[in-house]
């Protein structure tokens, strides 16, 4: 059996939980044990939890965390505290991968442990550890990603007909925008996941603040329907470019014939293209409770067949990058076309 | 430097020497070393090939062989061999996985060394590895799959209008579809692609004599209208049902809201659904001679990691599956729906 604890346990951690109790079975045919969650730490007082690190820390029988609290603090210390332990940990805190994630990945390697984080760019998509395997021997020239379902969610609305107002109210009645909508309609939260994307690929740490950054509450009805004219759709995108060397988010015209034109609703779609393998698209669900915490969980039992060991040492050695402004739209145009 | 060899020189052989050779730097910084075709077989009188597989699998050097021959034989006779010696066998060649590759996967084991085949289905698409390793935690209900370039360009023409044979013709004068198109237009394509999906998925092998089987050459021009009408495109699909223990290609409607609706032309898409992950959609180029060497090479990269280790296992311990008949079409229907 092989312990682990849960750091925060609101609806990521929450959701970790239940994918160790629900597919039990599945992870033990896949690690020949059964995971157990020992600890969940949480500053609530709920039922059971721990609010003290050192008890995680301390216990031997911890070989990997998962930190689902979100924000730098206390995440930070707490997972520096653990890595240095050599304790594994799997994140979905993509605000901390930005600001610190090749130190904490550079401590990991030191101590012979991991510093994952599939669930923070993407939700349950497996794009990550793609990338970083299956694609390691591409070079890869663009990435073009619908990342934040929230705008997704707003924009797929307005083409249906609805104003920007209606279409971001309609989301929060839903819960898929929260009261303060600013970090996912302004693109700050793509820019956060583009950035890490863009690390991976390129070589070099791109941070948040290096991507250009324009968001959605721009986009009119009559813009839709201008494009639809021209048989295409407008989604918010974040795009590395590689040739260009530069990060953008910002509302992109896509024609029909992409495979992001249909990505829809809460949905994220990324776009990698390869100079050998063309054109490749992964679709599934951004956000939400257990497609999350599903990519939480297949980083733990990566972890786990890798105990002793450190991976995705590449993040480690990332110098920080110089990045171009973006092209400039095109002379007259509200959008650039993906 | 890491000495591979590659046997049979056509489309796909001849695509893994170029991505080997464009993409030396991506793949050096992989794997720390350079790959290097030192052999290369073919039964034609082609320069520098050899002939003979003795000169090959007797060479201490060589750790890894791209089979890219297709068909049984001597394929199978060629990958039996090099696995006995333990090296290991990447291979794009479908026909012999559907009908050797548990044996040659128990090989490999015993003689740790790797048989791997993730070129056979989907192209240049990360499928086989995604699936085992990022979604093995995931109960998975259902797989739907455009796994053919040929019918996926051919029925694209027909929702454009087209007949299917004139429709057929242009495929065949653009070179997507063979002089003899049956494989792939009566779904037998499919069938082995599908087959060796639901192997991996449910854990027995199900071979592709057990799949239902229908082709697109009954889907009309009036198909395509009367679908459009309700919103929905005609797809040739391989579809394993979990719960219902089945397995089947035939072409189907599918709704514009599925992440398969805007699956056109060449390209191939996957959806998966899992319990906790929900749906995945991976999209592709599925055949095509870069695409797909581009994915024996990451197969190549993955044995070359692990040098005197046996990857994916799991294949090795298939039991033969017992299938149940898919369910019927819907009384009066032409189509199923996805």
């Amino acid at each position: 059996m092989i312990n682990i604890a849960i750091l925060g346990f609101g609806t990521i951690g929450s959701g970790v939980a239940e994918v160790v109790e629900k597919n039990q079975e599945e992870i033990k045919k896949v690690l020949g044990e059964n995971l157990h969650v020992k600890y969940i730490l949480d500053i609530r007082d709920l039922p059971g939890v721990v609010k003290d690190i050192d008890t995680i820390i301390n216990d031997p029988d911890i070989k990997v965390i998962c930190e689902t609290m979100g924000g730098k603090e206390p995440a930070y210390t707490y997972t520096h505290l653990a890595l240095e332990r050599g304790i594994s940990v799997c994140t979905s805190n993509k605000e901390l991968v930005d600001a610190h994630g090749v130190e904490l990945s550079a401590i990991a390697r030191e101590h012979n442990c991991s510093y994952l984080f599939e669930a923070s760019v993407g939700g349950g998509i497996p794009l990550l550890r793609t990338i970083r395997e299956a694609c390691g021997h591409e070079k890869i020239s663009k990435i073009a990603g619908i990342l934040n379902g929230t705008c997704n969610y707003i924009l797929t609305n307005m083409k249906a007909g609805k104003e920007f107002d209606a279409a971001l109210k309609e989301a929060q009645e839903n819960g898929y925008a929260e009261r303060n909508p600013a970090a996912d309609i302004e693109g700050h939260d793509t820019a956060r996941k583009i950035a890490i994307l863009a690390s991976l690929v390129s070589g070099k740490k791109i941070s948040y603040e290096q991507v250009d950054c324009e968001g959605i509450t721009n986009v009119t009805a009559e813009d839709f329907a201008e494009a639809e004219a021209k048989g295409m759709s407008i989604k918010l995108l974040g795009v590395y470019d590689a040739e260009n060397n530069s990060v953008l988010v910002a509302p992109h015209l896509v024609p029909k014939e992409s495979a992001l034109y249909n990505v829809n609703g809460v949905f994220n779609g990324v776009m990698i293209h390869g100079n050998m393998v063309d054109d490749l698209m992964f679709y599934g669900r951004g956000a939400g409770k257990c497609p999350t915490a599903s990519a939480v969980v297949s980083d733990v039992i990566e972890c786990v067949k890798n105990i002793g060991r450190n991976i995705n040492n590449d993040f480690a050695d990332l110098e920080p990058a110089n990045v171009n402004k973006a092209p400039e739209k095109p002379l007259g145009q509200k959008f650039r076309t993906l």
